[in-house]
């Protein structure tokens, strides 16, 4: 039986030596989740430290100046991490088979590997429940809370573009900008800027992207060498995978990364109810219907290929081509 | 001495047969604001007809299976508009020295062309002003102007993303939403949708990138002969001023569209307080702090030459460079 949220607020308000946890590679949710509980544990004069196995050079300004002290945990707390397979435990030198008392997380796929979960999948960011529990605890929302809060439900929401964005988001939005969050630089740093690396690669990708079918299938592919030469970082590279769907006209778009020589990731989206999920399983990979991922393997053009092929086989199921 | 929302109601109460007017080349706050307040006033039973120039068909959903009847207009109204010489006035018929009797605006440059203006600066879009008289005139908020008035409050601040936003448009985009607002379709429509014409004209432009001095300064030049082959329409290729800046250590970015043979019109974008305004001046333009704009010619090396030469010269002044 999942918490409620009052019921997650009273757990945390008897607890004390907390660890807070998130998963490997933290995004922004994570990391503002992380830094924003751990504040308001703080402020209720509890040992608290938050524990990240790296932090994103986008967001060191959450941190900056923060002071959280050593000790031995007594209560391990894990924000937004649906499955103990993707916990961050490097930078806390723990097993991955720790015990974890309390997780606080929103994705509907949640396997419940916590002593106590409080899980509400109706929230478009971790963040969206920190904001409650920290509401419920009685902390005052200082700006660098707001600030972090604030970091989570944007970056999750695409900048409240996503399909995932409700009321509830917007409400919180207001309310960290009445307490103060900065959001023109928050905003900036997250939706208005990119690398000088990654622009290059995404000129490169760009260059790449193929129209099919009249428009109605999209590829783009970054070879290996293309990667390697860029030096951009994994979750930098992720935006891309948007880029080829937002072409007018465009039912399925896939975008290959070749991570390895020879073996390429595949990151399929779909408009118009175009069902990327089925796509993928015929590659081997799932996900969800507007969204979905698997492997491709070989030369570059066989990749393509399998790739197109399933894409078409699809299409042409659901009467789209 | 403007009037204040209250007033400006109090007047919308009291008028009928109103024709309700935007700017020319209308954008998603002019359209949206423009058909919130039609669809206002005719649920208060009265005659009402918004008039544009055009429609950008990006929107047309927002008009679909409307009706308004014709008359002899006896009381226009001006939404978003913030000086004649723009007002939109062909979809109309209307002379553009027609009295204007109440014009409903937020720009801070508006010229009080009007009988009465009720004027918010404050306000990110004009439908955040439209939003509030809807409520004060009673009138419930349907499905319909929900969507009109997200466009207007969602376009004006690029996703809420711009430095305009305020806590006032995320509580109203709450409402919203909460109203019916169809914001995963119009999000898509706005920020997630380019047309192949824009992509490949975008894609041409990015491969057209300069950094200068280390990464400081950017060029991008669109030239004639490629907005010709593109095909691609003005309102949209205004999308492009916006990429140069965001790479990562750009401190001032210029974007030249030779709009005809010679004459380039330049968009100079900055960050981190470089005075995009007194580049821009010195070419004989003007405009903000962070965005302006000018014109510039001869051969694209020399417009060139000319902005490069602005922006140094002002970011030397400023000790940025």
């Amino acid at each position: 039986m999942d918490l409620t949220r009052s019921e997650a607020a009273a757990l945390l308000r008897d607890m004390d030596d907390v660890l807070v946890l998130a998963h490997e590679n933290p995004d922004g949710d994570a990391v503002g989740s992380v830094y924003a509980l751990a504040l308001a544990l703080q402020a209720m004069d509890k040992r608290v430290r938050p524990c990240l196995d790296t932090l994103p050079h986008t967001m060191e300004g959450l941190a900056e100046g923060l002071s959280f002290p050593d000790f031995t945990p007594r209560y391990i707390v894990a924000v937004d991490v649906s499955d103990r397979k993707i916990l961050g435990v490097t930078g806390a030198g723990l097993a991955r088979d720790c015990r974890v008392d309390l997780c606080v997380d929103h994705h509907v796929s949640n396997t419940h590997y916590a002593q106590e979960t409080c899980l509400d999948a109706s929230a478009a960011a971790a963040a969206e429940i920190v904001y409650d529990l920290v509401k419920l605890l009685n902390v005052p929302l200082t700006r660098r809370l707001a600030d972090c809060l604030y970091t989570g439900v944007s970056t999750d929401t695409g900048c409240f573009r996503y399909g995932n964005t409700t009321a509830r988001s917007f409400e919180i939005a207001a309310e960290l900008v009445r307490a103060g969050a900065d959001i023109a630089r928050i905003n900036k740093i997250h939706f208005e800027t990119k690398t000088r690396q990654y622009a290059a690669l995404e000129r490169e990708a760009l260059a790449n992207l193929t129209l099919y079918d009249d428009g109605r299938c999209a590829l783009m592919t970054v070879t290996h060498e293309m990667i390697e030469r860029s030096g951009v970082q994994e979750t930098e590279m992720q935006a891309l995978s948007a880029l080829p769907r937002q072409i007018e006209g465009v039912l399925t778009a896939a975008t290959l990364k070749e991570r390895d020589p020879g073996e390429f990731r595949v990151s399929i989206r779909t408009n118009e109810n175009a069902d990327a999920q089925a796509m993928a399983s015929l590659l081997g990979g799932g996900g969800h219907r507007a969204a979905a991922g698997c492997n491709a393997y070989g030369t570059r053009a066989e990749a393509e290929a399998a790739v197109l092929a399933a894409m078409r086989t699809v299409l042409r199921d659901q009467g789209l081509l």
